[in-house]
């Protein structure tokens, strides 16, 4: 048996009580938001007889209307330089199989996305963390720190913009920091931007396709999930215009026939979607964001960085073990009936320890649950046993 | 770069015409079959407002679903003991990862479908072919060829029962010598019985998850996609006994999230399709297999042994290079504006050689259309330059 590809198993919770409690979950990113209608509605209007396998690379139609989409983003792309994958996950994992061979290593900001880890040991590959502090706000650590960590075993950089679960915004500048490595030392810059439309504050997002001079070392990670709240249907994609990285990658997408049928419908369909669905969703993620970043700043002992984009922040807390807090507050703690369920931060960086005293929030819930956390929360710090105030 | 995952690339064809011809595609699985009305109204009925995640090992609804399913087929399952993948290709992907590490080998009885080659190398796994017999009608080598073929890296035997390309179903007594040698080995016998409902002439199917002493050495593969013809839904299982497996196999679940949820709705109401259905559908393909197999062996210098089970063929054919005589079709054949197009059997095997002069035809066309392909093979054989006729 490999190692666990995954050293935190937060089970995607189906239940909203625990011990009678009712459990708000912070811990996850699913959010309440409205898949677009006319998605939806697509798929109930299907009148095909026999629900059949697409091409290997996704419908025809559906990859040029993603190419449409790019187009839109000011993203050039040919039909040829992407692939619909099973959501962003397989794109992840075509990523690394297609760019590495069993014993390679690849060079990842810490903290990160949990499954990145699962993704690299199903491909045998070493996760190299490279450390971001919650000082900086999870900036792009210095370039020096990439350099003393790069082997002739390493193949890539994998960042992920903007950042699960940091919220961090890269920037044009930290883009161009890492063409400038990527291109000396000819390894290839991944980039996850499946949080792309989730940019706050007037700050601009920066693709990875959109970097001259990095053109054959780009690899784009793309998912229609949290775009468009649609995380069930399974649509995602990867793009380069590396050619032999897109000759690997197709051959994995061959492998596995294709990807699912009535999730390309609903997002081809969803492509259509107006920018003011974007506008009224942004709009609600950033007041979300104040209440909970402010609120959790206003604890006594809490420190929380203000997140650019995407919807997750993570919060440093006055506590021994977040892992022991997250589960005691599970376990042992209600404010008048509530809980709270977090996702400790110690699975998001290669060494736990680094992590022991933060945890990921998702802000995917309502603003007045959003208000209510952030009472249950303060009222758990003082209460917990290990609390550090 | 690893090495192509698949050595024949067979395009999914969405094309009817080639150079203006009219092509039968005998190469590909996607059968004309209609899905179970009522599996697609389920989804044309779905009025949730977000298309969510479901559970990573599937919706427990599904899971005690397929639990019901296996029941009737006499296989107990509890649900702790299955996962619900994206695909059968997705559930043998998991099989290779929760019980190899990279450097272990898996033993294939060859001809084997090709995309196990692609999940192996996706692994890090050395594929052993042993090589079975268009003579033997491709029946099980004998138990010799297996252990000489073990090492101490060999973690499994891996079979598809019925087979994928060669039609063969294995019978009690080569499946229980299948488990002592994987007993007295160690070794885990993962079987592919994705075809399972598709077997012919009163023969019977016999679960690797039905042999007794087997219990924590079986792995199941299943899937949907031919069962109820909704191939691109992408639902498959894994099921074992052996916890340890089913905990390896859950990390891999977790870090793909969740297998797609339209899917996993169509899949629920399949469930429910009436017995009928299936004699329908295998009363129709065993005409189809009778017009094919018949029809191939009335040609000169054809061989091919009469499948017990799925829904293709393996034929010898007198030429040179099956490669060539199968791009030749394609290309400057044709018998009254129409061709053929068919899998050459050297992308089934490890050793390309020794496919060379066979094809994988799958009668998932209607009857009208494999009269005529018969028709055309034979013009097209006596045409070929490079025949041995």
């Amino acid at each position: 048996m490999p190692e666990s590809p995954i050293r935190k198993l937060v089970p995607f919770a189906e239940m909203a009580l625990q011990n009678g409690k009712t459990v708000y979950h912070l811990n996850i990113g699913q959010p309440d938001i409205k898949t677009p209608e006319l998605a939806l509605e697509a798929v109930r209007l299907t009148q095909f007889k026999t629900l059949e396998y697409s091409h290997s690379a996704g419908f025809e139609s559906l990859r040029k209307g993603m190419i449409g989409y790019y187009e839109k983003q000011d993203i050039s792309l040919d039909i040829s330089e992407i692939i619909v994958t099973t959501g962003g996950s397989e794109a992840i994992s075509f990523a690394m199989g297609a760019i590495t061979d069993p014993g390679d290593e690849v060079i990842i900001p810490e903290p990160f996305y949990a499954n990145y880890n699962g993704f690299a040991i199903a491909a045998g590959v070493t996760v190299v963390p490279v450390n971001s502090s919650i000082h900086t706000g999870f900036a792009l650590p210095p370039i020096e720190a990439f350099e003393e960590h790069i082997t002739k075993n390493t193949k890539a950089i994998l960042i992920c913009n903007p950042g699960n679960p940091t919220g961090y915004l890269y920037s044009k500048v930290e883009l161009e920091q890492l063409m400038e490595i990527c291109i000396r030392h000819d390894l290839f810059l991944v980039a996850d931007e499946v949080y792309r439309e989730f940019v706050y504050d007037g700050f601009q997002h920066h693709s990875v396709m959109n970097i001259p001079g990095l053109e054959e070392h780009a690899i784009m990670i793309d998912s229609v999930s949290k775009r468009y709240s649609m995380c069930g249907a399974r649509i995602g994609l990867i793009a380069s215009r590396n050619k032999a990285v897109m000759v690997a990658a197709m051959r994995f997408a061959q492998a596995r026939l294709s990807p699912p049928t009535y999730a390309q419908i609903a997002t081809e369909a969803a492509l259509q979607t107006d920018q003011s669905y974007f506008d009224e969703v942004n709009k609600e993620y950033i007041e979300r964001r104040n209440i909970l970043v402010n609120g959790l700043n206003q604890i006594e002992g809490v420190f929380c960085p203000m997140p650019k984009g995407a919807f997750y922040c993570m919060a440093e807390l006055p506590v021994d073990d977040a892992d022991r807090f997250a589960q005691w507050m599970l376990s042992y703690f209600d404010l008048e009936g509530e809980t709270l369920m977090v996702a400790p931060a110690s699975g998001f960086y290669a060494d736990p320890q680094l992590g022991r005293r933060q945890v990921r929030l998702a802000y995917v819930l309502e603003k007045e649950s959003l208000h209510k956390a952030v009472r249950i929360l303060t009222a758990a710090l003082k209460a917990y046993p290990g609390t550090l105030l």
